[in-house]
Formats: C-alpha cells, structure tokens, sequence
C-alpha cells in the first residue's frame, strides 16, 4: 500500500467522523469529501489521445442525425395507442399525489384522461420542432402525479409525468392534440410524450430544407443565452443541443472555413428555430462565439470528455430532466452528443443499444470489480445498473475502487426498519461503494445493481 | 337544537370514525367531509341581490384599472434596491434546499447573486406585457429555493423563490436585466420581481393606446384556451385576467351593442398581447364566447360571487402562484377581478388596505365568533389571519360556526412531540375549527390566529 493510500484513508476516517451526528447515524457521503469533483483530476495517460479516427465519428455522426431527424422522415404515427398512452393505465392503477401532496381527486384524473382523446388518436402527421426547451410529459399536464410522498425515494423531485427534457431545436412529429388543444403529441428521436403548444413551431418543407444543412454545431455548455442579431431573447441552449450552421453565411463570413474539426475564431452562424405569433417556425441565423459552440463532431478524447463532463459537474439531478437538469442517462447523452454519438434516452436502452455490452449478471461484486478495471476504458465505458447508468473513468489510485462519473439520486438506507436515502442528487464522481461506510446502507448494494458494462463504439 | 343539528353531528362522529387509523392517531379533517365543497349550497337570504350599484362598481372598477395600468404610467423604477432583492439578503442568510433536497451550494448561490447585477440597478424603464402565464420569482432563477424539507410545511410545494403567478396581459414596466440577459426584473400592479425573457413582450405608444381602450373582459373561468382567429395557440386565461375589448370590433359586430352589463351573447371581440420573434408585443383581437369572458364589471352578489368561487373550488393550493395554481391571497384577488374589485396582492395587505377592517386583535374565540356572526355579511367579508385570509361565506346551518371559504394548505398538528400539518391543500369550505377534532391539532389554534376582519366596499 502506497503512502498516498494510508493519507486517504485517514481522510476518510476524518470526514466520517465529522459526518457522524453526535450520538447519532452517521450521514453525508465520504466519497463526496474524498474525491475530488471534477472529471479532469482523473484523466488517465494519454488522454488527449484521440478515441476515434475521424472517418469513424463521421460515420458516428450521420447515424446521430439519421435518428436525430427522424420525425421529419416519417409520414404517420409509429406508435399504438397503448404505447403512446401507457400513462393512462399505469397510473391509472397507482395512487397519485397531486402539488398540494393530497391524492389526485377522481374527476381531475378523468379530465386529464379524456383530455388526450385517445379515441381519435393519430389525429394528424405534421412536422414540428421545438422552438424552446421544454420537456415531454406523460400525459397533457404541467401538474405532477406523485407517488406516496411520505416514501423514501418518492414525493418531490419525483414526478412521473416527467419523462424527458426536450432542447430546443428537436425534430418532432406531431401526431395527436389534446382536446383543449393546449398540447400536442409528438415522437421525437429520443422518446414522445405531450408537449406545451407554444413550446412548438410547424414547419413546412422549405424551413426543413434550410434547416438540414448536414454542417452542424454542438452547445459547448449549459446555459448559453440565445438572441437574434437584433436583440431579442429566443431562447437558453444546454450542452447536448444541437443546431444546424448556416453554411452558405459560414462561407461568405470565415475566408478561411478550414476543415470541420477546427473551428474558426470568429462567431459561429448558427441557425436557431423561433416560434412566430402564427405557430409557424421560421429559422434565425444568429452568431455565437466559438466559447459556447462549436463544429460537429468534437474530436473525442478522455480529455474532451472530462471537459464536458466538467460543465455539468455538480449540478443537480432532474428526474426526467425535471427544470432542465439531467437525470443519469440524460447526462451521458448530453456528453457524447458534441461527439456525433447518439444514445437512447433511457438507462436499459443505453445499456444495450449502443457500443458492445458486456453482461456482469451473476458475478460476485469483486468478479465484476476486476473485469471493470480489467476491461473498462476509462472515459469510455459505460457501466449500467437496474434503473441506473453511468460512465467508468479508471480506477481511484488511491484506493484502486473503480470510479464512476454519474448523475444519481442517492444510496437505499435502512435504519430501523425504515427506508431513507443517502442523497448525492447530482452528476458527481464517486466509487461503486459511495455511502457504504454508513451503517444504514449495505454492502455491496450498488455493485449487486450492477448488470452490465458496454464499451463504447471503437470502429463500425 | 334542531333535527338537523343532530344529523350533522352524527355525520360528523362517523366520519371521525371513518377517518381514524385503526389502533392509530385520528387523520383527515372531518369539516372536508361533512361541509358540500361548493359554495353556491350556502347561498344566503336574497343572494342574487346586488351588494353594490352599478355606479358604486363604476367607481371601484376605474380604480382597479388605476392600478391595473399603473406601470404603464410610470417613468422610472419605484423601489429603492434593498426592496427590489430582498431575497439576496433574507435567504442569503437562511440554509436553503435546492431542486435535489440538499442544501444550495455556495458557488451556485453567488452565482445567482450576482446574476441580479445589483450594482447597475435600475438600469432600464421599458413598458412591457406577460404575453404568458409566467410567475414573479424573487431571483433571476426557476430552480426552487426551499427551507429544510425535514421541517413540517417546509419543502416541496414551498418554493421561496416564487412571489406570485402574474397572469397573460399583465401590464408591466421593466427596470432591470440579468446578467445573462435571461431574466427581466418588473413592477406590476400587484407586486413585483423577476420574469422570463421570453414572457414578456415589449410595448411602444401604439400599443399601449390601443390596449387601454376603456372596455374591459374579465375572464369567467380557469383554463381558456386562447388561439389566435388564426387558429394558432396563444395561451391560456385563468379567473382573474382580465383583457381588453376591442370596441371597434365589437360595434361593427354587435347591432344591439347594448348596456355593459348584459354581454352580447355572440362572442366577445378581446384583444390579447402576442409576442412576437423580435421579442415585441402586438395586439391581436380574438374572438371567445360569452361562456368564457364577459364585460367587466360583473354584477356583484353573493350568488355570482359563489358562482366564480365554485369555478376555483377544490383545485390544488399554489404557494405563490406556483403551477398557476392559487394561494389563499391570490383566490381573493381572482375571485373579486371580474368584479372590477383590486385586492393586493398579500393577505397583510388584503386585511388593511381595501373596504372597512375590524380589529379583532386581543378578543377570545368566542368574541370572535360572536363579532363574525353578527357584523360578518356572507360572500362579502373577508377573514385575515396571521399570514392567511379567506371569505366569510354565513354561519353553518347545522353548527352555527362561521363558514369560510379559503384556499388553505392546513393546520398544524403536534404529535409525541413533533409537528406535522393535517393538509386540505386546496380551495375548501370550512369552519374555523377545521382539524380541531383531531388530538393533534390544538383548539383554538385558528381562532387565535384571526386578526381582523375586512368588510368589502359598500359605498365609495
């Protein structure tokens, strides 16, 4: 054992000794005091080592904007009214809290049921797109439908009508409207679900045109301020949006356009989608400096990954991308979008649909420790967990614990006889035995969660 | 004691029954059981009487829009900064929980600090409108701010970030910007704070001309949709909007013009605020049937006023606005809009600064209760309370207690030494002894809470 192991390790014994109530259960998380949070202290050698040729995440990259335009593609609806409605019957089963943390009443539930019309659905087939961040809700209502909020894990932030955030700029089918007509329906690349009517503009075949441009940008960072070159506020783009260049303004303003993968010093004209008083979407050039966006694809290193990572370190977790935050698949979607790398929107999804899966069922905790550090690339592997996923970046060289990068809720306590939660609640780096020097969570309880890891794609 | 008397009691003991946990603490509040939830079964002797003249509600209503329009007259901001961002210092000096339940990080707190630009304010003074729902937030963010969710009436739905919902058409005067330009800082009529960019829109001469044109809609109901005649969604208007007529419209229209107070049963020309790309607002005249707006004022009477309660009755309590959902404050206000009767915006100011108070200060319950009985007009007194207010609506048949019409989140109960809330959460009838047959909740524990009493206006 190397000395920095013995410091660590007093360390943790220290922070978890301050952690400790007095007299009381221990509380907090050691992981969180003891590692360092931010991706770039665990970069492994050769990090600025590209992971992909650039040919292979140009190939990447059209499958991303073959899903990512997807809706615009398809002439009809693609889903039953079983699939498109599930909300209908799971919860019509649950017992639901309401905002005010009482059960949903009887005739507020029908209202909403009937609400989606389900008798008349696919009720249309119209392109769209969304003209501001937004999020797809199970069914038409910006209420929550909460389970037993008295339960550990459940109440706030949990709100199952929130199944995902939607940035503005995605490509939807609109297939369906509420009957108040304050919600549409509509499939997206990622999933469906209701979205707000005024979250959407309709586009006709010219805006699709000029909005395909095949050269696209990527958002470099969260929370970067969109206007039109007159001014006005259009809208907020979050890492992991994307938007088409405006190639012909691009050539006429850059003398030297140079190749995709170096973008140039000067602003970026970006096209952004406005929603017109009309409903119609109509498409803005603006200019964003290269801080904020830049060309797709990214080239792809542990390096940029930790970059990325870094911009979203230590933010909250948003159930469903509840108030534009992400929960633990959002965020590795969000961080290999500037990549041209598309993931499914969920954890199970993301665990088998993307690069090449490797099962951990049935294996001991120690089993699936060795073959994650024997096998895992840092930076690049995902390790995925019952309702779980998150992205492996080496080994902690203090303690040789695999560490994980994850956006996560927290840890299952029981202290006497009483469930809880050792919340983390945000994206964070911590091993795969965060919370187990606390008495109320068991031993390898996350590592038993853990089913399967999937390196991501190396060659096509 | 009569028949009667008899039978509600009984109804009462069985629902206490009812209600008890088997072996366990009595839970749920009997009144919410016992007294019908609609405030039209408790309509007085002569309830479709006026309570005012026309000409008295002439007067009352060219105050409301005193008010109302009252930024638009303004040249410059009001409030001195320490009143403009209050919240810097109040929470900055409380332990504050984020969307995630732990508590605000410090760099995630100066962040939003500073984003308010203290310094430069009042850095603007812009005529503006709400061309949506959106809310008043007391810091340039929509991430809550809770107190510690451990607490009893503490966490979600008790966002301190939210002031107040500010409903579409709200006549706006902008002073001040975030630093990302995300966020508008306003003063309305009722109060004041921070907006979206992107639900507000801005207004030249023109505008503002034509939108005051001195015949006013008051919205009748919740959940109007608005489209534009057009077709395209514009929004949505709730119980206590209020809009303009287009009065050109509505004489080409309209043969029989007739009196203000009888609306024409064809749909009512309004004019509603749009926003446009360039971040302005136009007006557009719409067309909406009398069923869902109608001219202001309305005649008062405790049976109209009963009638717009019961549109309100039963839906969830909303901190603030929060959801456009209602507080006890903001069900008042909404309640006596369509009346052309202005309430504050805070259920302090409600109890001072409109009608005739009656100090109740330093009497015993039963003083109380004698002084409501017998001064007390039903529909048309307000109770305040320390931090809560509702109407007075007469005595229960059955009890003779005071019956108040509220939107009430519940009162505190106290159990083996740790405090709780029996939750009714919504827009509710009930006695001032609500909860009070639980052994959790004190007696008396509302009564002593009653401050005042406030008679509506009777004569100018």
């Amino acid at each position: 054992m190397k000395a920095a192991s013995y410091v660590r390790i007093a360390v943790i014994i220290a922070t978890c000794c301050l952690l400790a109530a007095c007299g009381g259960r221990r509380e907090g998380i050691a992981d969180l005091d003891v590692l360092p949070q931010r991706a770039a202290a665990y970069l492994p050698d050769g990090a600025a080592n590209p992971l992909l040729s650039p040919e292979v995440q140009k190939g990447l990259q059209s499958r991303f904007f073959d899903r990512f335009f997807a809706p615009w593609r398809a002439q009809k609806a693609s889903l039953a009214p079983k699939v498109a409605f599930w909300g209908t019957e799971t919860f019509g089963r649950k017992k639901g809290f309401a905002e005010n943390l009482q059960p949903w009443s009887r005739p507020r539930w029908e209202s909403l049921v009937s609400m989606q019309m389900e008798g008349s659905y696919p009720s249309m087939a119209r392109h769209a797109i969304a003209t501001r961040n937004t999020s797809f809700r199970v069914m038409p209502t910006d209420k929550p439908f909460f389970y037993n909020p008295s339960r550990a894990g459940e109440g706030y932030p949990f709100d199952y009508m929130q199944n995902s955030a939607v940035w503005i700029g995605t490509p939807l089918l609109v297939t369906h409207v509420s009957a108040d007509g304050a919600w549409y329906f509509a499939e997206a690349g990622i999933t469906f679900g209701w979205l707000p009517a005024d979250a959407i503009g309709w586009t006709d075949e010219a805006f699709r045109r000029d909005y395909m441009t095949g050269t696209y940008a990527a958002a470099l960072r969260d929370r970067i301020v969109l206007r039109t070159d007159g001014g006005a506020f259009a809208g907020m783009a979050h890492l992991g949006a994307v938007f088409p260049i405006s190639v012909s303004a691009m050539m006429l303003e850059t003398a030297s356009a140079g190749a995709a993968q170096t973008p140039p010093a000067t602003n970026l004209p970006v096209i952004i989608p406005l929603r017109t008083v009309e409903g119609n979407a109509i498409a803005a050039t603006i200019h964003l400096p290269p801080t904020t966006v830049g060309l797709m694809p990214q080239a792809i290193s542990a390096q940029a990954l930790a970059h990325f990572a870094d911009m979203m370190m230590g933010q909250p977790y948003g159930w469903g991308g509840l108030l534009e935050n992400r929960d633990c698949s959002a965020a590795m979607r969000d961080l290999f979008a500037p990549f041209g790398i598309w993931l499914p929107r969920n954890s199970s999804q993301q665990g088998k649909e993307v690069g090449t899966p490797i099962s951990l069922e049935g294996k001991t905790a120690a089993e699936k420790r060795a073959i994650i550090l024997e096998q895992g690339i840092p930076f690049y592997t995902l390790l995925w967990f019952k309702g779980h996923i998150g992205l492996y970046i080496g080994p902690d060289a203090a303690t040789g614990e695999p560490l994980l990068l994850h956006d996560v809720w927290g840890a299952r306590t029981e202290w006497k006889g009483e469930e809880g939660r050792a919340v983390v609640g945000r994206l964070a780096v911590t091993t795969l035995r965060f919370a187990e020097e606390r008495d109320d969570v068991k031993k390898d309880w996350f590592y038993d969660r853990l089913r399967g890891m999937v390196l991501m794609p190396s060659k096509l």
